[in-house]
């Protein structure tokens, strides 16, 4: 049987990570280390400053074993790996998150680094989102992630990769399709709302409206905007390599 | 005249900031959006739920227009870029950041996501930092940054790139040269320390000795430790696109 480590960003308690538990248990012998509150937009943020807290938790309607850390995603991983677990796990699962991790967004994504976290590691990782807000039903999505795992756990995973999986919201039978794509692009405007508090003094809030170009065909918003399940590899290795040439050839002094 | 915008991730009141911002007043016109405390590996953490305060502070020694913020870098950057400024700068330098940011670390860099949230923008970014912890001088490193904004201000710089600079702290005659460079390797053993408190409760804390791979030839870690500054240039689109086909020869099913 498979081992199958377990997190999330929207904490321990959220619908689409006992939702996915439920599920993978059904094939896995799963681990939770989750979050104890909800941690979206961490990024990849880890904890130096702070001792962490780790606290059994149970995972209702699952035989997962369960526990709950008082740090961000990546925190939960490391912890996992390198204290809470016997051995090392098959896989990673980070999610299910509730909202797309789409594009440029994904360096803002705690789901998304804690599946980092586990690739880093060395061990095959995979985030999981559903591109959907508020009332939220997993049950599709886990279960195509219990398949997902299963037709997966037979390949070559491949090296320093991490896999960013964004289900559609519809239902099962307007799913198109699996789309292997490139992250696209959003960008924002007016992201920010400048506000005088009841005492008047100024404050701002981050907003923003998204501006996605869905007409980039073969990336990830373009997949799920036609309502294709979107997987896309993500990379470790951030060094832009086709640029290092360039640089030499500036000649910079000292 | 320039306009330069400079963060960081150690807070407004650190000197490697003083430092740098007092450096490049010389060359440009500066304004400083920096954490009002230390904010190290916060990553590329936003602030979304809670409203942010900017309130102008004086950067000591220099002409700089200087505010700090309740935020994370991204957000001194996002907010600077969207709210502050009367135009786009010309640059983005997020530093001196008193620590190398090398290799796999640069992932959870506060001083490299500020400036990745630049680049984002459009605007060419430049992450700085000093490889030495402690009491750290920053002199050389500010007067190297000045010098090397003025080559940089002359080039054409790369699209959807950011430069990561890391400068060896030693002494200036013993600087061996500027090496473009790509991120090494480095990895960590015995990462977290498994301890009890007052109360008989366990906790854990993150430490770790780091691994460097010093002996990957052309890397940002073994360029420092053979005194070069090194310049690695880092990409924004996180896509492995060499892995795109593999995954399609998958077949995944739904």
């Amino acid at each position: 049987m498979l081992n199958i480590l377990i997190t999330n960003d929207d904490g321990i308690n959220s619908a689409g990570l006992i939702t996915l538990a439920q599920a993978i248990s059904k094939i896995a012998n799963v681990t939770v280390v989750a979050p104890d509150r909800e941690r979206s937009a961490t990024a990849h943020a880890i904890t130096m400053h702070k001792p962490l807290r780790v606290e059994k938790s149970d995972i209702p309607g699952c035989k997962a074993l369960g526990y709950k850390v008082n740090g961000t995603p990546s925190d939960c991983v490391k912890l996992a790996l390198e204290a809470l677990l016997d051995s090392e796990p098959d896989m990673v699962l980070s999610g299910i998150n509730r909202g797309a991790n789409l594009g440029t967004d994904v360096i803002y994504s705690g789901t998304v680094s804690a599946a980092i976290e586990g690739a880093l590691s060395g061990v095959p990782a995979i985030a999981l989102s559903v591109a959907a807000r508020g009332n939220v039903e997993f049950d599709y999505a886990a279960e195509f992630a219990k398949r997902l795992c299963q037709q997966i756990s037979k390949k070559n995973f491949p090296k320093d990769t991490l896999l960013n999986v964004n289900i559609p919201f519809t239902k099962q039978e307007k799913i198109a399709g699996i789309a292997v794509t490139h992250l696209g692009t959003i960008r924002y405007k007016n992201s920010f709302e400048r506000r005088t508090d009841p005492r008047g003094k100024v404050y701002y809030w981050l907003a923003g409206e998204a501006i996605e170009d869905i007409n980039d065909k073969g990336s990830d918003v373009w997949a799920v905007k036609n309502n294709f399940i979107s997987i896309t590899p993500i990379l470790l290795d951030l060094t832009k390599y086709d640029i290092i040439d360039t640089i030499r050839e500036w000649n910079l002094e000292l």
